[in-house]
């Protein structure tokens, strides 16, 4: 059986044919940067048909840049994406445009988990939690081998998960969420205010004006900047907590840690947050923390998961 | 068809037999607070036989104060039963002295939580999370309508979940848990603290030389102690970023509120949490917090749930 999983995100859409379990064919768009739900709708449908011509495959699934409505296939306002300021029902459009075949729809962050639980990181492990760390921090669980939606689409949401109640920490910068302090968003407006404070970086000088994107903070901290360093530390502290927090609350076996932040910040980042997981440990249950494997077709082959897991 | 729960707690053993969701007989005797795991188990035996001496009930649930090991009906060192430094094999026991039938055994404020979801609070909400507040604060899980357990027998535990992961508040009290600031036996260590201090309070006038019991809790704050209400609110706030989290990471509808210092605080304690909660809502989704209703019987009446939710 053939199907299609789609990864829509804020630059780029992915679209691949997977056969037997294998990527038979993919094929990469921009998502346009302006016009509206319908464009977007287009670009989709343009880089399906170019992985799969003929209408081969069955069923399409498809992961999109926010929670969305279970059991729907409606994604309501999506801030990454163009004019997505209302209710869209990306589900039927799309299977209203592909020949009436059932199209499965689902947050990114849950198809990036269901591709490492069933071809990835996670092969075998029915209980795990993947952790992706980029702009903002999203998650996934696996709970008893089947991917969780919650009753309203949120579940796996830990970059909301508050890590400092009395907001302590985080110095106006937040509420004292996970993302206030591991996020790259958050961690660029903390790194701009110490040294609008007068801490020296070579953060900005490295950006050259531009963002600071997770290549810029993996540079920097290999060249030692303490600024960088001291933030990377606090970042790793409150994603231990975090997942920490997660772990205990659910009962886990695995993380599978992924995101274009964590990639780069590569293995020492990892072992850190791994350590501090040990730290935090319950009960003497260890849970190892592992590299996310499914690199950039992660997220498409996960969504040509979907159609599986949602029927 | 009549099943028998049991709740074995620290103090006292309750047994009730169960006909067709009705408590039809129950039975309380104190647990031995000296011997060992031998004396325990004869208890439960006798409770057992006096709410059903006829042996009529098919199979029989018991709530153990501490994590079991899924599947295995063993519950490993316990601090508040007598000599229970090891694994005993609780299931086994108690089968062979019940004629063989068998015994499904879980912790009990998985217990308490499954009787909320079938008879109390949560009666027709299949994703939500009990928290019981007394010495210490646990937590059970109903999701998609079946209790979790997870692989290590752990699902629940919210009270190790972190609350502050720089540690800033706990003053060295602790690592930054939940129960760091919200289980009465840490409350009446930070009251110690303080008053020793010099900060004035009637606390331990109150207690007159015992322990800070969730009644004299109760007590102070109606009286306007500060101390206590600061304390009490501190614990509040706790709980309600640790229940935030938990709500954004799961997926939750419910929270169901219980345990001795919940039922004592009553409802100013139960708005004042909710309250919090909805401040740190997220996507808007509003959680309500239901106060548990079972009282005395829930941890035995849950137990008897347990053998259709075990097989």
């Amino acid at each position: 059986m053939a199907t299609i999983g789609v990864d829509l995100g804020g630059t780029k859409t992915m679209a691949v044919l997977v056969e037997d379990g294998t990527v038979v064919s993919k094929a990469k768009k921009p998502t346009p940067p302006t016009g509206g739900p319908a464009d977007v709708i287009d670009t989709i449908v343009r880089a399906v048909t170019k992985v799969d011509p003929d209408g081969r495959a069955t069923a399409i699934g498809i992961g999109v840049p926010g929670p969305v409505i279970p059991g729907t296939g409606v994604l309501p306002a999506a801030p990454n994406l163009p004019g997505w300021d209302h209710d869209v029902p990306v589900g039927d459009l799309l299977s209203e445009r592909l020949g009436r075949r059932p199209v499965a729809v689902d947050n990114d962050v849950n198809v990036g988990t269901l591709a490492e639980h069933r071809f990835g990181a996670g092969v075998g492990v029915d209980n795990l939690l993947g952790v992706f760390v980029g702009t903002g921090v999203g998650a996934g669980l696996v709970l008893d081998g089947r991917l969780r939606q919650g009753p309203h689409g949120l579940a796996g949401e830990i970059g909301h998960t508050f890590v400092a109640f009395e907001d302590l920490g985080s110095g106006g910068l937040g509420r004292g969420e996970l993302e206030d302090y591991a996020g790259r968003r958050s961690l660029e407006r903390r790194a701009r205010r110490l040294a609008d404070e007068g801490k020296p970086t070579i953060l900005f000088d490295l950006a050259d004006g531009g963002r600071l994107k997770s290549r810029i903070w993996a540079e920097a901290t290999e060249a030692g900047d303490q600024l960088t360093i001291g933030l990377i530390d606090q970042a790793a502290s409150a994603l231990a907590a975090a997942i920490a927090s997660a772990i205990v609350l659910i009962d886990l076996e695995l993380v599978v840690l992924g995101g274009g932040m964590a990639e780069r910040l590569g293995e020492a980042f990892r072992s850190r947050v791994e350590e501090e997981l040990m730290e935090r440990s319950f009960a003497g249950v260890i849970t190892p923390v592992r590299t996310a494997r499914m690199g950039d077709t992660g997220g498409a082959v996960g969504a040509a998961l979907l159609v599986a897991e949602h029927h």
